[in-house]
Protein backbone atom coordinates (compact mmCIF):
# COMPACT_ATOMS: atom_id res chain seq x y z
CA UNK A 1 0.00 0.00 0.00
CA UNK A 2 1.20 3.33 -1.21
CA UNK A 3 2.39 5.50 2.24
CA UNK A 4 2.31 9.55 2.55
CA UNK A 5 3.99 11.67 4.24
CA UNK A 6 1.24 14.96 5.36
CA UNK A 7 2.71 17.70 7.06
CA UNK A 8 0.18 19.41 8.84
CA UNK A 9 -0.47 23.08 10.36
CA UNK A 10 -3.13 23.96 12.46
CA UNK A 11 -4.46 26.10 15.08
CA UNK A 12 -5.40 24.20 17.90
CA UNK A 13 -8.03 26.11 20.04
CA UNK A 14 -10.53 24.64 18.95
CA UNK A 15 -9.62 20.51 19.26
CA UNK A 16 -9.41 18.57 21.96
CA UNK A 17 -5.56 17.70 21.16
CA UNK A 18 -4.17 15.93 18.56
CA UNK A 19 -5.68 11.86 19.90
CA UNK A 20 -8.99 10.52 18.83
CA UNK A 21 -11.27 10.19 21.43
CA UNK A 22 -14.69 9.10 21.57
CA UNK A 23 -17.18 12.37 21.52
CA UNK A 24 -14.55 14.98 21.29
CA UNK A 25 -13.07 17.35 18.31
CA UNK A 26 -9.57 16.66 17.42
CA UNK A 27 -7.32 17.07 14.90
CA UNK A 28 -6.49 13.38 14.67
CA UNK A 29 -10.05 12.85 13.59
CA UNK A 30 -10.48 15.51 11.64
CA UNK A 31 -7.61 14.53 9.27
CA UNK A 32 -9.10 11.16 9.39
CA UNK A 33 -12.87 12.14 8.89
CA UNK A 34 -11.05 14.00 5.78
CA UNK A 35 -9.07 10.84 3.97
CA UNK A 36 -12.49 9.01 4.25
CA UNK A 37 -14.30 12.06 2.61
CA UNK A 38 -12.02 12.15 -0.32
CA UNK A 39 -10.56 8.67 -0.37
CA UNK A 40 -14.01 6.63 0.57
CA UNK A 41 -10.80 4.91 2.53
CA UNK A 42 -10.99 4.15 6.62
CA UNK A 43 -7.54 4.99 8.05
CA UNK A 44 -5.75 5.08 11.01
CA UNK A 45 -3.38 8.74 11.16
CA UNK A 46 -0.25 8.21 12.60
CA UNK A 47 1.48 11.44 13.79
CA UNK A 48 5.02 12.76 14.93
CA UNK A 49 3.70 14.53 18.46
CA UNK A 50 0.48 13.90 20.31
CA UNK A 51 -0.18 17.75 20.87
CA UNK A 52 -2.52 18.94 23.68
CA UNK A 53 -5.87 20.39 23.97
CA UNK A 54 -5.11 23.91 22.22
CA UNK A 55 -1.50 23.34 21.40
CA UNK A 56 -0.76 24.59 17.76
CA UNK A 57 0.97 23.31 15.13
CA UNK A 58 2.80 25.11 12.25
CA UNK A 59 4.74 21.98 11.41
CA UNK A 60 3.25 18.58 12.31
CA UNK A 61 4.10 15.36 10.29
CA UNK A 62 1.87 12.26 10.27
CA UNK A 63 1.58 9.46 7.63
CA UNK A 64 -1.36 7.49 6.17
CA UNK A 65 -1.61 4.77 4.07
CA UNK A 66 -3.76 4.26 1.22
CA UNK A 67 -4.88 1.46 -1.19
CA UNK A 68 -5.05 3.83 -4.11
CA UNK A 69 -2.01 5.52 -5.81
CA UNK A 70 -2.50 9.53 -4.99
CA UNK A 71 -0.61 12.21 -7.15
CA UNK A 72 0.26 14.22 -4.18
CA UNK A 73 -0.85 17.39 -4.81
CA UNK A 74 -4.26 16.13 -5.79
CA UNK A 75 -4.08 14.47 -2.08
CA UNK A 76 -3.19 17.33 -0.73
CA UNK A 77 -5.99 19.49 -2.41
CA UNK A 78 -8.46 16.99 -2.09
CA UNK A 79 -8.12 16.64 1.50
CA UNK A 80 -7.53 20.67 2.12
CA UNK A 81 -11.02 20.90 0.65
CA UNK A 82 -12.70 18.80 2.75
CA UNK A 83 -11.18 20.29 5.60
CA UNK A 84 -11.83 24.29 4.88
CA UNK A 85 -14.99 22.58 3.98
CA UNK A 86 -15.76 21.36 7.12
CA UNK A 87 -14.94 24.80 9.07
CA UNK A 88 -11.54 22.79 10.96
CA UNK A 89 -8.11 24.69 11.32
CA UNK A 90 -6.14 22.28 10.25
CA UNK A 91 -4.11 22.51 6.70
CA UNK A 92 -2.10 20.26 4.98
CA UNK A 93 0.81 22.41 3.90
CA UNK A 94 3.05 19.72 2.21
CA UNK A 95 2.06 15.75 1.11
CA UNK A 96 4.58 13.75 -0.49
CA UNK A 97 4.48 9.52 -1.09
CA UNK A 98 7.08 7.95 0.63
CA UNK A 99 8.81 4.49 1.72
CA UNK A 100 7.07 1.70 4.15
CA UNK A 101 9.40 2.34 6.48
CA UNK A 102 8.86 6.15 7.02
CA UNK A 103 7.08 6.07 10.12
CA UNK A 104 5.90 9.75 11.32
CA UNK A 105 6.63 8.84 14.97
CA UNK A 106 9.19 6.55 15.33
CA UNK A 107 11.42 7.65 12.39
CA UNK A 108 11.75 11.43 13.88
CA UNK A 109 15.09 12.26 14.96
CA UNK A 110 13.93 15.76 16.54
CA UNK A 111 10.90 17.73 17.62
CA UNK A 112 11.35 21.42 17.79
CA UNK A 113 8.75 23.04 19.86
CA UNK A 114 8.34 27.46 20.03
CA UNK A 115 6.75 28.74 23.23
CA UNK A 116 5.41 32.34 22.83
CA UNK A 117 4.87 34.71 26.30
CA UNK A 118 4.12 38.53 25.37
CA UNK A 119 4.79 40.35 28.58
CA UNK A 120 2.80 43.29 28.99
CA UNK A 121 -0.46 44.30 30.80
CA UNK A 122 -2.60 44.99 27.79
CA UNK A 123 -4.76 42.28 27.37
CA UNK A 124 -4.23 40.10 23.98
CA UNK A 125 -6.13 40.80 20.89
CA UNK A 126 -4.73 39.86 17.69
CA UNK A 127 -2.64 36.91 19.55
CA UNK A 128 -5.23 36.18 21.94
CA UNK A 129 -5.17 32.02 22.28
CA UNK A 130 -1.73 32.21 20.44
CA UNK A 131 0.16 33.30 23.34
CA UNK A 132 0.55 33.42 27.20
CA UNK A 133 -0.30 37.11 28.60
CA UNK A 134 2.24 37.37 31.24
CA UNK A 135 1.89 40.49 32.65
CA UNK A 136 4.58 40.79 35.65
CA UNK A 137 8.06 41.82 34.06
CA UNK A 138 10.13 39.26 32.81
CA UNK A 139 13.91 38.82 32.45
CA UNK A 140 14.85 36.93 29.22
CA UNK A 141 18.32 36.83 30.20
CA UNK A 142 17.78 35.22 33.54
CA UNK A 143 15.23 32.44 31.93
CA UNK A 144 17.79 32.00 29.46
CA UNK A 145 20.72 31.23 32.22
CA UNK A 146 18.05 29.10 34.54
CA UNK A 147 16.99 27.17 31.21
CA UNK A 148 20.34 26.59 30.43
CA UNK A 149 20.58 24.25 33.70
CA UNK A 150 18.06 21.68 31.91
CA UNK A 151 20.11 21.25 28.85
CA UNK A 152 21.26 17.81 28.61
CA UNK A 153 20.45 14.16 29.17
CA UNK A 154 18.43 14.41 32.91
CA UNK A 155 15.61 12.48 34.56
CA UNK A 156 12.80 15.30 34.07
CA UNK A 157 10.44 13.95 36.56
CA UNK A 158 9.80 17.21 37.48
CA UNK A 159 8.49 18.44 33.77
CA UNK A 160 6.23 15.81 33.53
CA UNK A 161 2.66 15.25 33.39
CA UNK A 162 1.15 12.78 35.87
CA UNK A 163 -0.82 11.13 32.80
CA UNK A 164 2.76 10.90 31.23
CA UNK A 165 3.03 7.06 29.72
CA UNK A 166 6.50 7.25 28.70
CA UNK A 167 8.03 4.20 29.95
CA UNK A 168 11.50 6.50 31.38
CA UNK A 169 11.30 10.03 32.36
CA UNK A 170 15.13 10.30 31.05
CA UNK A 171 15.45 12.51 27.95
CA UNK A 172 18.15 14.47 26.12
CA UNK A 173 17.14 18.14 25.79
CA UNK A 174 19.60 19.42 23.25
CA UNK A 175 18.35 23.03 23.19
CA UNK A 176 15.87 25.62 25.33
CA UNK A 177 16.84 28.79 24.44
CA UNK A 178 15.05 32.00 25.80
CA UNK A 179 15.07 35.21 23.57
CA UNK A 180 12.83 39.03 23.89
CA UNK A 181 12.09 40.91 20.84
CA UNK A 182 9.89 43.87 22.02
CA UNK A 183 6.85 42.55 24.24
CA UNK A 184 7.29 39.00 23.23
CA UNK A 185 9.53 36.62 24.34
CA UNK A 186 10.30 33.13 22.84
CA UNK A 187 11.24 29.46 24.09
CA UNK A 188 12.66 27.58 21.67
CA UNK A 189 13.15 23.76 23.20
CA UNK A 190 14.44 20.65 20.80
CA UNK A 191 14.66 17.25 21.30
CA UNK A 192 14.82 14.01 20.13
CA UNK A 193 11.57 13.45 21.96
CA UNK A 194 9.68 15.06 24.63
CA UNK A 195 7.66 13.65 27.98
CA UNK A 196 3.71 14.68 28.17
CA UNK A 197 4.04 18.19 28.82
CA UNK A 198 7.53 18.85 29.42
CA UNK A 199 7.90 22.13 27.23
CA UNK A 200 4.68 23.28 29.27
CA UNK A 201 5.76 22.03 32.67
CA UNK A 202 9.33 23.97 31.76
CA UNK A 203 8.29 27.32 30.75
CA UNK A 204 6.12 27.79 33.97
CA UNK A 205 9.17 27.01 35.77
CA UNK A 206 11.34 29.37 33.25
CA UNK A 207 8.91 32.14 34.49
CA UNK A 208 9.38 31.69 38.10
CA UNK A 209 12.82 32.63 36.84
CA UNK A 210 11.86 35.34 34.89
CA UNK A 211 9.77 37.07 37.85
CA UNK A 212 13.10 36.62 39.96
CA UNK A 213 11.34 34.49 42.59
CA UNK A 214 13.75 31.51 41.37
CA UNK A 215 17.42 31.21 40.86
CA UNK A 216 19.33 29.04 37.88
CA UNK A 217 20.18 27.29 41.50
CA UNK A 218 16.88 26.97 42.41
CA UNK A 219 15.88 25.30 38.99
CA UNK A 220 18.48 22.99 39.06
CA UNK A 221 17.19 21.99 42.61
CA UNK A 222 13.56 21.30 41.06
CA UNK A 223 15.16 19.26 38.18
CA UNK A 224 17.26 17.12 40.51
CA UNK A 225 14.52 16.81 43.24
CA UNK A 226 12.80 14.41 40.35
CA UNK A 227 9.26 15.28 41.73
CA UNK A 228 6.63 16.30 40.66
CA UNK A 229 5.88 18.94 43.04
CA UNK A 230 8.54 20.43 42.50
CA UNK A 231 7.94 22.12 39.29
CA UNK A 232 6.72 25.41 38.72
CA UNK A 233 2.79 26.14 37.74
CA UNK A 234 2.63 24.64 34.22
CA UNK A 235 2.51 26.84 31.16
CA UNK A 236 -1.17 27.01 29.31
CA UNK A 237 -0.96 25.96 26.22
CA UNK A 238 -2.13 28.66 24.06
CA UNK A 239 1.45 29.88 23.58
CA UNK A 240 3.15 26.08 22.38
CA UNK A 241 3.52 25.38 18.56
CA UNK A 242 5.17 22.21 17.58
CA UNK A 243 7.03 24.03 14.47
CA UNK A 244 9.26 20.97 13.03
CA UNK A 245 10.07 17.59 12.74
CA UNK A 246 13.09 16.25 11.70
CA UNK A 247 14.11 12.89 9.78
CA UNK A 248 17.31 10.69 9.03
CA UNK A 249 18.53 11.89 5.80
CA UNK A 250 15.26 13.79 5.47
CA UNK A 251 12.38 11.38 4.23
CA UNK A 252 12.95 8.46 2.33
CA UNK A 253 11.46 8.74 -1.24
CA UNK A 254 8.94 5.91 -2.24
CA UNK A 255 11.05 5.43 -5.22
CA UNK B 1 -9.54 69.51 30.88
CA UNK B 2 -6.68 66.70 30.03
CA UNK B 3 -6.07 65.09 27.20
CA UNK B 4 -4.97 61.61 26.49
CA UNK B 5 -3.40 60.07 23.71
CA UNK B 6 -4.12 56.33 23.59
CA UNK B 7 -2.14 53.55 21.63
CA UNK B 8 -4.65 51.18 20.17
CA UNK B 9 -3.85 47.65 18.72
CA UNK B 10 -6.69 45.59 17.73
CA UNK B 11 -8.28 42.44 16.10
CA UNK B 12 -10.45 44.45 13.35
CA UNK B 13 -12.02 41.15 12.49
CA UNK B 14 -15.43 41.90 13.77
CA UNK B 15 -15.88 45.15 13.50
CA UNK B 16 -17.82 47.13 10.74
CA UNK B 17 -14.51 49.36 10.48
CA UNK B 18 -13.06 52.31 13.18
CA UNK B 19 -15.81 54.86 12.53
CA UNK B 20 -19.32 54.97 14.86
CA UNK B 21 -22.08 53.99 12.67
CA UNK B 22 -25.77 53.28 14.13
CA UNK B 23 -26.07 50.02 14.39
CA UNK B 24 -22.91 48.77 13.62
CA UNK B 25 -20.05 47.28 15.91
CA UNK B 26 -17.18 49.59 15.71
CA UNK B 27 -13.63 50.25 17.14
CA UNK B 28 -14.28 53.92 18.04
CA UNK B 29 -18.06 52.98 19.88
CA UNK B 30 -16.11 50.08 21.54
CA UNK B 31 -13.84 52.12 23.41
CA UNK B 32 -16.21 55.01 24.04
CA UNK B 33 -18.24 52.77 25.65
CA UNK B 34 -15.25 51.34 27.63
CA UNK B 35 -14.22 55.65 28.77
CA UNK B 36 -18.27 56.02 29.39
CA UNK B 37 -17.93 52.94 31.58
CA UNK B 38 -14.82 53.28 33.25
CA UNK B 39 -15.41 57.34 33.47
CA UNK B 40 -18.81 58.32 33.11
CA UNK B 41 -18.05 60.42 30.56
CA UNK B 42 -19.39 60.47 27.38
CA UNK B 43 -16.63 61.72 24.81
CA UNK B 44 -15.59 61.28 21.23
CA UNK B 45 -13.13 59.41 20.16
CA UNK B 46 -10.30 60.78 18.00
CA UNK B 47 -7.96 58.80 16.04
CA UNK B 48 -5.48 58.88 13.51
CA UNK B 49 -6.89 56.29 10.41
CA UNK B 50 -10.05 55.36 10.27
CA UNK B 51 -9.68 51.76 9.37
CA UNK B 52 -12.24 49.77 7.03
CA UNK B 53 -14.30 46.73 8.00
CA UNK B 54 -11.52 43.42 8.80
CA UNK B 55 -8.55 45.79 9.08
CA UNK B 56 -6.12 45.52 11.61
CA UNK B 57 -4.15 47.81 13.70
CA UNK B 58 -0.88 47.25 15.87
CA UNK B 59 -0.12 51.36 16.72
CA UNK B 60 -3.14 52.96 16.14
CA UNK B 61 -3.55 56.48 18.29
CA UNK B 62 -6.32 58.48 19.08
CA UNK B 63 -7.33 60.69 21.78
CA UNK B 64 -9.60 61.38 24.11
CA UNK B 65 -10.56 64.58 26.57
CA UNK B 66 -11.72 64.20 30.34
CA UNK B 67 -12.92 66.18 32.53
CA UNK B 68 -11.39 64.80 35.76
CA UNK B 69 -7.41 63.96 36.21
CA UNK B 70 -6.68 60.27 35.60
CA UNK B 71 -3.29 58.58 36.04
CA UNK B 72 -2.56 57.28 32.58
CA UNK B 73 -1.76 53.71 34.16
CA UNK B 74 -5.22 53.51 35.44
CA UNK B 75 -7.01 54.69 32.97
CA UNK B 76 -5.15 52.38 30.78
CA UNK B 77 -6.29 49.45 33.08
CA UNK B 78 -9.48 51.04 33.09
CA UNK B 79 -10.17 50.69 29.43
CA UNK B 80 -8.80 47.58 29.08
CA UNK B 81 -10.63 45.63 31.94
CA UNK B 82 -14.03 47.25 29.82
CA UNK B 83 -12.81 46.23 26.45
CA UNK B 84 -11.98 42.78 28.25
CA UNK B 85 -15.24 42.16 29.98
CA UNK B 86 -17.28 43.45 26.83
CA UNK B 87 -15.80 40.49 25.04
CA UNK B 88 -13.91 43.06 22.40
CA UNK B 89 -10.92 42.19 20.92
CA UNK B 90 -9.42 45.71 21.10
CA UNK B 91 -6.32 47.07 24.01
CA UNK B 92 -5.15 49.88 24.66
CA UNK B 93 -1.35 49.31 24.92
CA UNK B 94 0.07 52.95 26.37
CA UNK B 95 -1.60 55.86 27.52
CA UNK B 96 -0.53 59.46 28.81
CA UNK B 97 -1.61 62.68 29.24
CA UNK B 98 -0.57 64.61 26.19
CA UNK B 99 -0.53 68.53 25.44
CA UNK B 100 -3.83 70.12 24.46
CA UNK B 101 -2.35 70.75 20.86
CA UNK B 102 -1.78 66.96 20.42
CA UNK B 103 -4.20 65.91 17.92
CA UNK B 104 -4.11 62.43 17.09
CA UNK B 105 -5.21 62.49 13.57
CA UNK B 106 -4.04 66.24 12.65
CA UNK B 107 -0.78 66.13 14.08
CA UNK B 108 0.01 62.61 12.91
CA UNK B 109 3.17 63.47 9.99
CA UNK B 110 3.76 59.98 9.20
CA UNK B 111 1.19 56.30 8.87
CA UNK B 112 2.87 52.89 8.55
CA UNK B 113 0.99 50.19 7.22
CA UNK B 114 1.68 46.45 6.55
CA UNK B 115 -0.08 44.22 4.38
CA UNK B 116 0.80 39.95 4.69
CA UNK B 117 -0.19 38.13 2.02
CA UNK B 118 0.28 33.80 2.83
CA UNK B 119 1.52 32.86 -1.03
CA UNK B 120 0.77 29.22 -1.16
CA UNK B 121 -2.21 26.29 -1.84
CA UNK B 122 -2.62 25.29 1.45
CA UNK B 123 -5.79 27.03 3.08
CA UNK B 124 -5.18 29.56 6.76
CA UNK B 125 -5.26 28.12 9.63
CA UNK B 126 -3.43 29.98 12.58
CA UNK B 127 -3.44 33.07 10.37
CA UNK B 128 -7.15 33.28 9.23
CA UNK B 129 -8.21 36.55 8.84
CA UNK B 130 -5.07 38.00 9.65
CA UNK B 131 -3.82 37.10 5.94
CA UNK B 132 -4.44 36.95 2.22
CA UNK B 133 -3.86 33.98 1.01
CA UNK B 134 -2.77 33.77 -2.38
CA UNK B 135 -2.06 30.41 -4.41
CA UNK B 136 -0.53 31.53 -7.51
CA UNK B 137 2.87 32.10 -7.21
CA UNK B 138 4.03 35.31 -6.96
CA UNK B 139 7.68 37.43 -7.82
CA UNK B 140 7.90 39.47 -5.07
CA UNK B 141 11.18 41.01 -6.92
CA UNK B 142 8.44 41.83 -9.50
CA UNK B 143 6.09 43.63 -7.43
CA UNK B 144 8.71 45.36 -5.35
CA UNK B 145 9.94 46.68 -8.70
CA UNK B 146 6.23 47.64 -9.83
CA UNK B 147 5.57 49.25 -6.40
CA UNK B 148 9.01 51.96 -7.42
CA UNK B 149 6.71 53.23 -9.92
CA UNK B 150 4.19 54.48 -7.00
CA UNK B 151 6.20 56.02 -4.67
CA UNK B 152 6.75 59.83 -4.77
CA UNK B 153 3.99 62.95 -5.14
CA UNK B 154 1.03 61.66 -7.66
CA UNK B 155 -2.04 61.96 -8.04
CA UNK B 156 -3.33 58.84 -6.51
CA UNK B 157 -7.14 58.32 -8.44
CA UNK B 158 -6.69 55.19 -10.02
CA UNK B 159 -6.06 53.88 -6.30
CA UNK B 160 -8.95 55.59 -4.64
CA UNK B 161 -12.05 54.24 -3.93
CA UNK B 162 -15.00 56.19 -5.00
CA UNK B 163 -15.94 56.96 -1.65
CA UNK B 164 -12.61 58.66 -0.49
CA UNK B 165 -13.82 61.81 1.24
CA UNK B 166 -10.23 63.44 0.60
CA UNK B 167 -10.00 67.03 -0.78
CA UNK B 168 -7.20 66.09 -2.89
CA UNK B 169 -6.09 63.08 -4.74
CA UNK B 170 -2.99 63.76 -5.13
CA UNK B 171 -0.29 62.36 -1.93
CA UNK B 172 2.86 61.57 -1.47
CA UNK B 173 3.62 57.67 -0.85
CA UNK B 174 7.49 57.54 0.74
CA UNK B 175 7.70 53.84 1.03
CA UNK B 176 6.07 50.80 -0.44
CA UNK B 177 8.68 47.62 -0.27
CA UNK B 178 7.77 44.56 -0.85
CA UNK B 179 9.90 41.56 0.72
CA UNK B 180 9.34 37.87 0.93
CA UNK B 181 10.53 35.81 3.89
CA UNK B 182 9.49 31.60 2.80
CA UNK B 183 5.68 31.77 1.85
CA UNK B 184 5.01 35.35 3.15
CA UNK B 185 4.85 38.63 1.45
CA UNK B 186 5.27 41.35 3.32
CA UNK B 187 4.42 45.16 1.54
CA UNK B 188 4.94 48.22 3.88
CA UNK B 189 3.66 51.49 3.11
CA UNK B 190 4.46 54.49 4.57
CA UNK B 191 2.76 58.14 3.72
CA UNK B 192 2.13 61.29 5.81
CA UNK B 193 -1.70 60.37 4.66
CA UNK B 194 -3.55 57.96 2.50
CA UNK B 195 -6.55 58.21 0.47
CA UNK B 196 -9.58 55.54 1.39
CA UNK B 197 -8.61 51.86 0.33
CA UNK B 198 -5.57 53.60 -1.12
CA UNK B 199 -2.94 50.80 0.53
CA UNK B 200 -5.46 48.19 -0.66
CA UNK B 201 -5.53 48.97 -4.07
CA UNK B 202 -2.25 49.38 -4.83
CA UNK B 203 -1.81 46.00 -3.09
CA UNK B 204 -4.27 44.33 -5.77
CA UNK B 205 -2.89 45.77 -8.64
CA UNK B 206 0.95 44.28 -7.34
CA UNK B 207 -0.79 41.14 -7.34
CA UNK B 208 -0.82 41.67 -10.79
CA UNK B 209 2.80 42.46 -11.36
CA UNK B 210 4.02 39.40 -9.21
CA UNK B 211 1.73 37.33 -11.28
CA UNK B 212 3.70 38.12 -14.24
CA UNK B 213 0.63 39.90 -15.67
CA UNK B 214 1.62 43.71 -15.48
CA UNK B 215 4.66 45.04 -15.98
CA UNK B 216 5.96 48.07 -14.05
CA UNK B 217 5.14 50.31 -17.13
CA UNK B 218 1.40 48.90 -16.47
CA UNK B 219 1.37 49.93 -13.15
CA UNK B 220 3.23 53.24 -14.05
CA UNK B 221 0.70 53.23 -17.05
CA UNK B 222 -2.18 52.58 -14.59
CA UNK B 223 -1.28 55.50 -12.40
CA UNK B 224 -1.02 58.25 -15.30
CA UNK B 225 -4.59 57.23 -16.21
CA UNK B 226 -5.94 58.39 -12.92
CA UNK B 227 -9.11 56.93 -13.58
CA UNK B 228 -10.58 53.84 -10.99
CA UNK B 229 -11.36 51.80 -13.64
CA UNK B 230 -7.50 50.88 -14.31
CA UNK B 231 -7.00 49.77 -10.75
CA UNK B 232 -6.66 46.01 -10.21
CA UNK B 233 -9.00 44.34 -7.81
CA UNK B 234 -8.53 45.88 -4.48
CA UNK B 235 -6.96 43.58 -1.82
CA UNK B 236 -8.88 41.98 0.91
CA UNK B 237 -9.10 44.16 4.57
CA UNK B 238 -7.76 40.85 6.36
CA UNK B 239 -4.23 41.27 5.50
CA UNK B 240 -3.94 44.79 6.06
CA UNK B 241 -2.53 46.38 9.70
CA UNK B 242 -2.06 50.26 10.77
CA UNK B 243 0.88 49.80 12.12
CA UNK B 244 2.34 52.80 13.50
CA UNK B 245 1.24 56.34 13.36
CA UNK B 246 4.76 59.03 13.99
CA UNK B 247 4.10 62.95 15.47
CA UNK B 248 6.47 65.79 15.33
CA UNK B 249 8.90 65.40 18.31
CA UNK B 250 7.37 62.42 19.25
CA UNK B 251 4.07 63.37 21.46
CA UNK B 252 4.32 66.84 23.13
CA UNK B 253 3.91 66.55 26.88
CA UNK B 254 1.31 67.88 29.01
CA UNK B 255 3.70 69.29 31.39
Amino acid sequence: MPRYRLDLEYDGTAYAGWQRQAGHHTVQAAIEQAVLAASGEQITLRGAGRTDAGVHALGQVAHIDLSREWAANKLMGALNAHLEQGGETVAVTAARQVADEFDARFSATARHYLYRIVNRRAPLTLEKRCAWLVKRRLDAGAMHAAAQMLVGKHDFTTFRSVQCQSKSPVKTLDRLDVTRDGDVIEIRASARSFLHNQVRSMVGTLRKAGEGTWTPADVRAALEAADRAACGPVAPPDGLYLVRVDYEGGTPSSD
